[in-house]
């Protein structure tokens, strides 16, 4: 096996793992939780495969399975995706893909995780990191958590965990991701942030494979450690039906920034994609009053 | 005062004229409410005027007034946005516009509505006509119907009143504005229709501008009959809390199609239109279960 097949296989098994640690780090949270919502039955995620569409060639273009978890005690709607697709970038494409204009194939792994929690005092949160090759290869990825009633101590302590995730590998990666996720999630219209950032990376390749590999592998673990640990904090708290309002209000303005500047979800809507898949980053309910 | 001077005042006063006798319409709609939610006072507009930014030269770029009722007894939240501004295309944009390359100077009026009602068996429904002059001048606007739970007498009586209105002016009318009405608004990624369609068209200029004045208003006296009655055909009918869901849901569809497709959202947004006027077609509740 060549190492750029060596490395598809490693990054889809790490993707699936890491599906597999969240996925029962939610599935703990909703059986502690004891505030709130607690009669209901904890929640629990229900998985389901999907194909991408077959390739023009004949060839299968690989798929993917959607994890989600709705109306949990603690998590009103969770979806993670992994997927593994490749296929052929048509000519328009290929022209902003690096290595794409050499040779228009392509492979593409990753997980992309948003979850919508019950709780205004609970933050809402993304994470995604993906593997892509053409005739190059590249990492990106990231973090960013979404408060409607942002907590000083939750903001700080979700920085200092992915800085110091990125700093054992180099001191110059958290405040160059940083700030490339508080300009990437920024809703122009609003003249406001999208949440409380966190980091935000893309062709990402030092030229060494193991330590981006391992990097990409700390931001996922890093995220699994952290988010719960907010999620305790707060989630036997109570909440006032003026705080859920706000939070459906705050959802209002992360659907606009899904729908209107997120680069995935328009990329998606606009060739064809899973429509499911990628939508499901979409709040379970939101207002505009 | 010039032809066009005139154009220009009277299509300005039109839409402020018909802004008042729909918002009269629909408040006496409020006021004869005997259905659901009969106990809340009836509903009432509240009107806020609003400036365009000034001019890159100094001048008043002119503005509008939005007029929103909310939480009524029938009307969930409707807005009706007439704007009357001016001032000079940016050279990309000018490229666009008819007449706009020799002269980047406009001026546009018009009126926007759209309604979301509390019922799920009353259609919500859109309207919007305008006047715009550069140094070619036309008119545009449209009229569809979107009901969750679309009834065929209703869709059917819709399409009647728009037909007759346009048959009266030109036979070619309504199948052509029809047609471009279900072109346009189609949700491609969900591969359905916004909702039951209606009319659509623009850079209409027959060459005889009185015509083609008395047809932009016919649209605008059509929409003041024939929606009103389909509301007091169903506001009296209870609803389930299933039924209720499914508007919830079909809503949320509704703000995919705005968010993503509507080319007066997406530009308005991204060329630091008024946030509140543009977004106001957002619904005020939405699910994406």
């Amino acid at each position: 096996m060549s190492d750029l097949e060596s490395y598809k296989v490693r990054t889809k098994e790490w993707f699936e793992e890491l599906r597999n640690q969240i996925c029962a780090s939610f599935e703990a949270i909703e059986k502690e939780a004891a505030g709130p919502l607690s009669d209901r039955p904890a929640g629990r995620f229900d998985r389901t495969p999907w194909d991408r569409e077959d390739q023009a060639d004949g060839s299968h273009g690989g798929g993917g399975v959607m994890s989600i978890m709705r109306g949990g005690r603690v998590f009103e709607k969770v979806g993670v995706n992994v997927s593994t697709v490749h296929g052929t970038f048509t000519p328009e494409f290929a022209k902003n893909i690096p290595g794409a204009d050499q040779d228009p194939r392509f492979f593409a792994t990753g997980i992309s995780l948003v979850a919508h929690m019950n709780n205004p005092k609970v933050p809402a949160v993304h994470m995604n990191t993906r593997f892509i090759a053409t005739t190059k290869h590249w990492f990106g990825g990231g973090a960013d958590l979404n408060a409607a009633l942002p907590v000083k101590k939750d903001t700080s302590d979700f920085h200092k965990a992915f800085k110091a995730a990125c700093d054992a590998h180099n001191p110059d990666y958290y405040p160059k991701f940083k700030k490339w996720c508080d300009d990437y999630f920024y809703i122009k219209h609003r003249k406001r942030a999208r949440g409380e950032g966190g980091i935000f990376y893309d062709q990402h390749n030092t030229g060494t494979w193991e330590d981006d590999f391992a990097f990409t592998q700390d931001i996922g673990k890093t995220f699994n450690s952290i988010y719960p640990e907010l999620v305790r904090r707060h989630m036997n708290e109570e909440w006032t039906t003026e705080e859920r309002e706000e939070l459906l209000k705050y959802r209002g303005y992360y659907a606009e920034f899904n729908l209107v500047y997120d680069r995935g979800t328009t990329f998606g809507l606009k060739t064809n994609g899973n429509v499911e898949a990628i939508l499901m980053s979409l709040p379970p309910e939101a207002k505009w009053p």
